[in-house]
């Protein structure tokens, strides 16, 4: 298959790794992408796998079938160990390498604990599917144990829940939790009544979601507090434990605590043999190669890079599309003999994010757009950028029936013996 | 909550435990149900779960929710240890009693290897969800490996499904693999076909749907062999290890072994300190009681009885449901000061079984049905026993889509890290 054309690989199949294999559809080029994952996952509404409002295979596709068409396009379950970048091939964890001509490395981030490793623990983060179900299973199971415990004092700290950094993930989490606890779970319990459920934002700046707008901020801020959601502001988180969290000089019994607050990139640094930055990215030139090595692109929230106007290409899942397609771009030029250095130019579309069930906010840069009106715009351009038509109709029926009748169709407690037996103490496990 | 009335204890929430707490409705009794899940199983529709069909929400429901208007039915979210026949409690893994003055055992069965544990880890069963994520993942995992396989003899063994057993769910896994082999995957490998995938349907007996009337068996038998399964009748499992399996005295190399040969009932008979029969089942009396405990009832799989007929009652949902009535009926009878024992009468409706996608077998003892009409019959059938609207109108989309796309929407390989990392070898843990 390989035979003389060019051969390119891509390294990750989210936004970024799927854009470029889609981007180079009819170049003359061979793909391989290769991915430790089967799916694709529209990360966007990861919270709401991990709040009980949708089901995994609703946002998530086999990156093989996305590709079933393009016969010039190889799909690779396998993992990725290191890149051996004199001899141009990638290697694999069972030792195999894959040659490339061209090389992209769009394998995103984790979340990052700033040097407190041992947090992760006690703070499970969001960003694999893995992730959302672990969640699920913690904020369910709190209830369950709030339920069968007498202790006044561990039952609240059963019944709070604990979110760390209030960016739109932070603050969409945040809406979902409290209308998990008032709505859906109203009336299910004997001993306990779910809307005691204390939902506590952490969040070190100033603002919640810094990015946007002042506007947007105030206005997210007072709808969080209108939802009953407690936000503390320039509070820094400075212990985590089993038990609870130290913020602001503080300590808060908690038994539910979600890291939504600092990512860390891939190891593609590593693998290259180059200094990464702070956040671990690979530092790139302005068509987003490797210093030094053309022909090797690195994109989305793995790689750096800062735009004329001085600002940062941000870590959302545009900017790793954007850069995927500039890479494609770049090969096919390069192929066609044209121009050899095409800078990136981000464009960036807009910021949003939900606060519970009927407000949004919306921020296109020149203009704004925050309460209901914002929240049918993000409702309709999520089912909008999903992958397929069934997936679409699915999580509009999903979405729909939460609207009507409040009830969330994906409560389900699944894992391993282990944890099911120890419900409260052994659910650090993945 | 307890104050002076009539305590029910329901330990296990599957198709008896909930068809009791139901049928108790109005009864003057308070209810416990205990659970060590937080959901209710639709198992006839795991197998699809296991063949990415369906997802997991699609056939779970909390059980706290559907008993959410029922004040006086408490649920928990716990694991039994135990009974105190004598002092009348059910004892909790943390040691805490719950207390009752009726109590109804309804905790269903688990797959056994009939002596052979050991064949536990390299031929799973489906009866959790976590099984039939389990049995997904081996199965989407082994077409990944083919695709990467370079020997001819392992490859092969990839590409080899072996059921073992030939009931209703060996017949529906069969039929399914084929599906998935050759309408989903057709297309989206490079190296491999999916289609030349090789489905193996092993049974110890001399018909498959031994329950059937033999019309219906002889009609399968042919169904199944027409869809290109191979069906091995009257052959003995000897032998099961991580490269294969021995039957018939001929040893097949293959990777996904997939168990549907036996059940064994959940260790009741050992918290009631009674002999269980061989597959581990409590022997009841007439009404459903146990012998000198008449505040004791054992329901489903979890009993064993003879109807005056002779017949045994067939461990299929329709009787544990039809038990957990009748225990219900016995109990508020005798709240009522009317009959102590009223015998169990189980009617069977019929059996059923789907051979592939357009094919099924019905049985209704007076007449029988199969074919395209069974087909639709059985869908139409299992849509309307779902629990909620939500999840009919969902399985409706669900199987619309595969119907008319042939593509399925829960293809996804979930789990921990370990088993991501040897994709064949370690997905014995659950």
């Amino acid at each position: 298959m390989a035979g003389k054309r060019h051969r390119v690989v891509i390294v990750g199949g989210g936004f970024g790794g799927l854009a470029a294999a889609q981007a180079l559809e009819r170049a003359d080029v061979d793909i391989t992408l290769i991915d430790r994952r089967n799916h694709h996952l529209f990360q966007p509404l990861l919270y709401q796998v991990a709040t009980a409002s949708l089901s995994t295979s609703e946002i998530a596709w086999p990156i093989r079938h996305i590709l079933r068409k393009r016969s010039e396009a190889t799909t690779l379950l396998a993992t990725v160990t290191g890149v051996d970048v004199a001899g141009k091939a990638v290697v694999l964890e069972d030792g195999s390498r894959v040659p490339y001509d061209s090389l992209i490395l769009a394998t995103g981030a984790r979340h990052a604990y700033f040097g407190h490793d041992e947090w992760e623990q006690f703070a499970p983060g969001l960003k694999t599917l893995e992730d959302a179900t672990t969640i699920r299973r913690k904020l369910l199971l709190a209830f369950e144990a709030a339920e069968r415990e007498t202790d006044p004092a561990k039952r609240k700290a059963l019944l709070t829940f604990v979110l760390i950094g209030a960016g739109p993930t932070g603050v969409e989490m945040a809406g979902a939790i409290v209308e998990l606890a008032r709505v859906t779970l109203k009336g299910e319990f004997r001993s306990i009544s779910p809307d005691e459920a204390r939902v506590v934002l952490i969040e070190g700046g100033k603002r919640v979601l810094a990015n946007f707008k002042q506007e947007l901020s105030d206005y997210t801020l007072k709808a969080l507090r209108d939802l009953g959601v407690e936000v503390e502001l320039g509070a820094a988180v400075t212990e985590i434990d089993a038990g609870g969290v130290v913020y602001g000089g503080k300590r808060l019994d908690v038994a539910t605590i979600i890291w939504a607050a600092g990512v860390q990139a891939s190891p593609a640094a590593k693998w290259l043999g180059v200094e990464p930055d702070r956040a671990g990215r690979v530092k790139v030139e302005a068509d987003l190669t490797v210093p030094g090595h053309p022909e090797i692109f690195v994109v989305g929230d793995t790689a750096t890079i800062t735009m004329p106007d001085g600002k940062p290409v941000p870590g959302v899942g545009d900017g790793a599309k954007q850069g995927g397609k500039h890479a494609a771009r770049v090969i096919k030029a390069r192929l066609g003999r044209f121009g050899q250095q095409i800078p990136f130019r981000y464009k960036h579309a807009g910021d949003l994010a939900t606060i519970g069930k009927r407000a949004a906010v919306i921020d296109f840069g020149r203009f704004q757009l925050k309460g209901w009106m914002a929240w049918w715009v993000w409702g309709i351009a999520h089912i909008y950028f999903l992958i397929d038509t069934k997936n679409r109709l699915a999580v509009a029926l999903s979405w729909l029936w939460i609207y009507l009748s409040g009830q969330r169709s994906a409560r389900l407690i699944t894992q391993g013996d282990a944890e099911k037996k120890a419900p409260i103490k052994e659910m650090t496990e993945a």
